[in-house]
């Protein structure tokens, strides 16, 4: 937990964004498996933390700007409960240590909202929990929850959240730092014969042992052309190349995100030599360039560019590689975006929309394959945490189904790429801070060039 | 998964004790952490697995007794999903492995079950998820899903569960098998300096790495007598006990649940020693006396009046053991109850009920301090598969409690009781299934004398 005078100051400058009226801000339940007790492992809200710190199961927080109110509704435990949990810290000193006086039952939170004529702001739901809390305390039905989310509030917390403060920056990296051990870890045990699985249940007790979690489902994969696998079934073979997208989450809820892909065996072959330098050329001029000022938009088609640059010199790309990102060509290899906010959300603040999170009034989210992916475009501003992570990914179905469309055919070799079929996909990630004149990788290094990866191996 | 005709013989038996009407079971949805695209590990409900078993998010399936219908509701891949998660086995395709020939859009489930003029029954909710479908598809509100949740279909659902087929068992005895691997790690690397989350991580990454993951949220406690606790924060210390309850699941979704009490260092303590004994000839007699036609209440009598007895040894209790068990007095070292059913759930069928699972008509669940957490009081039956899992809990609150009421002072020497009163706690667990003639203990052996434990430190 931070100091008690940083949460009472956030909670004072969100006042002076919203205005007026009550804002409501739903803590997140303990959530059952596959019955009510036998519980995933707690995760608070990360907008309940940022402005109340209390990473405890089942509380709700009042805002009640024009009377200057500030109230947890929640539970002290009873004998019984102590019986199960043993003693714990009473929530109303608790809720003290971040400077709230009043403390109320869960079930008072309901009147409350009832007896005020304010309009009651909340966040976009996102749990079961929420929509049903919605639903019986302020009448909002399921369907309507979503769209009757308050954007004044959103966009008061994205304008907070987005500017991560010294104190915040030093947690992201102390998780980064935690996901270098982890990749470090990767680099160590993966070898032909051991399954995915052993080796990511083994980069998660890393996670677990430094005090928190994972921040995202580990992504290990031999398949690295799956975006967003998570069967980990695999057998991994000589030959192939080993993904691993992981990052960890600290006790205090922030997280890292880095992504690596190495030879499963000893070396890199010549071809997945070239091609990851492909990727990693392109990584690395993005970072370069990254800046206050700079449109990430603009990174992403930078990246892209970069990355057709390469498959022109492989021989899948014809004709101008800017060109060919301006028609789109890219979003075959390279279907997702350049990278994204992080910061208490690996993907940071994606419940309350990517267009208020990482585009403006005035810069909308693209809606077409791979634009509609990118979950960043805005100007970077200093204290904004991003991750930055270019990849090449050959997808036999999306390949099929262009070919078959001869889509694009004046860029892309099709004859060429089908040798490449079965190449599987290479992503390299790392996560940055912008700075007041460009910006800094976080964390301590982690291996990166074919040398330096291969002398681990 | 089993065999096609399995899934398609207990669904046939599930109609004969249904009866009649529209039978619905509601499958799992992903489930989010802190946005809805971050989700937990997905749990497939049990009983969805067990009549159906597809373990994949989002379906629903309604047997139509009256019209002889099978239908799993549930949408297949689109290009874009395709993309992100890999080309995956066609929904229609996986349901015909288990016999279900009909699939239609997950969109078609309301309009299916309001065509019907027939009873829907539907079992207890337990996820946000299921209450709002509730809702959505036939009207139910949040508040009354719970009550409405259908008695037939519970007890018919029970009725097949209860008795596990020797697959099943086989299934059960394989994560019981990778549950005594994470005890032997645990004995092997628990030392003082490391923290509790250090071993606990490190037992999970052998769940995951054996292809499945834990069953339950790990225990890992210097703090035995807080019975559920969740926080591994503590570095271990010398002269401490260890207390660690863990299980592993496979990836068929079956659990093993066992617990170990160990020396943090290389030995018990001489009061340790004597401590730990007390609860090993409680669960050695209880295990014992486990056969067909035999009240598992009665076991936890046996087993409570043998805890006393040993502490009647060491001088805390006084009187009659068995009179003092009588009076409840047991329930100040022994708050819970000595076991419950175990398979896809390590509480098995938890979320239909206690009284339905764990007892009958004739025998209803007790409501008083100790009795009311045993979840399992009913005569066992060959096939049963259950826990034995006495303790010994101090618990300082607990006795601070008793002791200012000063009650059962006929059989508790407080003043005795006082030197214990930051002994902390001892479990010992085994699985065990009722055989026709008594029973078997499942699993490869996992020491468990004070010889064996201090010879693995």
């Amino acid at each position: 937990m931070f100091s008690t005078e940083t949460y009472i100051q956030r909670r004072r400058i969100l006042k002076q964004k919203a205005g007026s009226g009550l804002l409501l801000f739903i803590g997140n339940d303990e959530s059952g498996m596959n019955y009510r007790d036998n519980v995933y492992p707690f995760r608070q809200d990360s907008t309940f933390l940022y402005y109340f710190g209390l990473d405890v199961a089942g509380l709700t927080a009042v805002i009640d700007i024009d009377n200057d109110q500030e109230i947890i509704f929640g539970d002290e435990l009873t004998i019984d409960d102590i019986v199960w949990t043993g003693p714990k810290e009473p929530l109303a000193e608790k809720a003290a240590r971040v400077g709230i006086h009043q403390v109320r039952p869960s079930a008072a939170v309901s009147g409350y909202l009832k007896s005020s004529s304010a309009q009651v702001h909340f966040l976009p739901p996102y749990r079961g929990e929420h929509y049903l809390k919605l639903q019986e305390w302020i009448g909002i039905t399921p369907a309507a929850a979503s769209e009757k989310a308050s954007v004044t509030l959103i966009k008061a917390v994205v304008a907070m959240r987005s500017y991560k403060s010294e104190e915040e920056i030093a947690e992201i990296e102390k998780a980064v730092n935690t996901s270098v051990d982890m990749h470090l870890e990767f680099m160590r045990i993966t070898k032909p014969g051991l399954t995915e699985k052993q080796v990511a249940g083994q980069l998660q007790s890393i996670a677990i042992g430094q005090g928190g979690d994972i921040s995202y489902p580990i992504i290990l994969t031999v398949n690295g052309e799956i975006l967003h696998t998570h069967t980990r079934d695999l057998a991994m073979r000589d030959g192939q190349l080993s993904l691993c997208d992981a990052g960890a989450e600290t006790a205090l809820r922030y997280c890292g995100d880095l992504t690596r892909t190495i030879p499963t065996g000893k070396k890199f072959t010549t071809l997945q030599k070239e091609m990851y330098e492909i990727v990693l050329n392109a990584e690395e001029l993005a970072i370069a360039a990254a800046k206050p000022g700079v449109l990430f938009k603009d990174l992403h088609t930078l990246a892209s560019t970069k990355l057709l640059e390469g498959l022109k010199a492989v021989g899948i790309i014809k004709g101008d590689p800017a060109e060919a990102v301006a028609h789109d060509a890219h979003t075959l290899f390279f279907q997702c975006g350049l990278g994204h906010m992080m910061g208490m959300d690996v993907h940071d603040m994606e419940n309350l929309g990517e267009q208020f999170v990482g585009y403006t009034d005035d810069l909308k989210k693209g809606t077409t394959f791979g634009w509609k992916s990118l979950r960043l475009g805005r100007a970077l501003e200093p204290g904004f945490v991003v991750t930055v992570e270019p990849g090449l990914y050959f997808i036999p179905t999306l390949i099929d189904r262009w070919k078959a469309e001869n889509r694009l055919a004046q860029f892309i070799d099709y004859n060429k790429l089908e040798s490449f079929r079965d190449f599987t996909g290479i992503r390299i990630e790392d996560d940055i801070v912008i700075t007041e004149t460009g910006h800094r990788i976080l964390g301590k290094h982690l291996p990166k060039s074919v040398a330096e990866i291969e002398a681990l191996r």
